[in-house]
């Protein structure tokens, strides 16, 4: 048994549930290690990028209403991969159509999974600087404000609750750390 | 129109997929800001908790299997609430029963969204010190082990991949971010 398999739960049998446009729902039977028997209820999920955008001494985010918590939300640019779309180009893609900006400067800070207990869902974080002006251009079921703001202004946001997700509460963190201490 | 309803999109009808264990799924028909229709796949969670466990100059953290990634993870205490749990009383219930260590000393960092395109889900995430040694005492179904470990150990966690969920690398930030300033 390898390290990264410790305490392996083995499948019995699954059911697929859903199968909707972004995610879909299925119900495994795993062997616990113990002998016992589970259920775990999993969300499959394509993955999706996110990019901490950096313009001089701020950093570009987006306003957008995310139904699930029924309200708006700042949060840093980011969007699901295309079918079998390299992550790299998703999140040069998501950055340029949501706020416009290209960059040769970008570069992985990690790739994380957002919530290990029901869902499979990974976002590969980036860095992006010396942006340049290009063109935005929204998804057409996509309606977002973008703005330009400084670390302080993210701390006010957080405190606010106007930022309040993990990958932008992550960016931040990781943009003072890279203020603080030239790397990330 | 309130800040936090900005683009607001009004349910027009709602389905009812799954209700599990654990979560459930529903899909809501809704208004676009431009009077158009989507769909959006939305998954409730009851809410969760995550506690920074700092013991002197380590913090606790708990290896354990997430069958959505198919392979084990090093990750902070953290669980689901229970129904109708406040959230500081379940950050103190987990902390205890995975890890056996009990505090007076704890407080709220900050309460996140994780994936806030499909998912309701609601991490709190509370930092605790001056802990003391009690009982561990996992869920039937839960198989963890407990280490203790150096910032820089979960740096290279964090470089190896066994540590790669947004709630603990959010938590090795913060803690890197307490060492520096002070506060967090």
């Amino acid at each position: 048994m390898t390290e990264h398999k410790k305490f392996e739960e083995v499948t019995i049998s699954s059911e697929l549930i859903f199968k909707g446009k972004i995610i879909s729902l299925q119900v495994d039977q795993v062997k616990l290690p113990n002998g016992g028997t589970a259920s775990r209820e999993i969300v499959k999920h394509p993955g999706a990028v996110a990019v901490i955008a950096l313009l001089g001494d701020r950093m570009i985010v987006v306003e957008q209403y995310r139904k699930p918590l029924e309200k708006s939300q700042v949060e840093i640019p980011a969007g699901k991969l295309d079918s079998g779309e390299e992550p790299l180009r998703a999140a040069l893609r998501e950055l340029e159509e949501e706020t416009g900006y290209r960059t040769d400067n970008i570069r992985l800070v990690s790739s994380f999974s957002t919530s290990p207990g029901f869902a499979d869902e990974i976002i590969h974080l980036y860095i992006a600087e010396d942006l340049v002006k290009g063109t935005a251009n929204p998804d057409e079921d996509e309606f977002l404000d973008c703005e330009a703001i400084t670390l302080e202004q993210a701390q006010q946001y957080m405190r606010e609750g106007r930022i309040s997700d993990a990958k932008t509460i992550m960016a931040v963190y990781a943009w003072q750390l890279y203020k603080l201490t030239g790397q990330i």
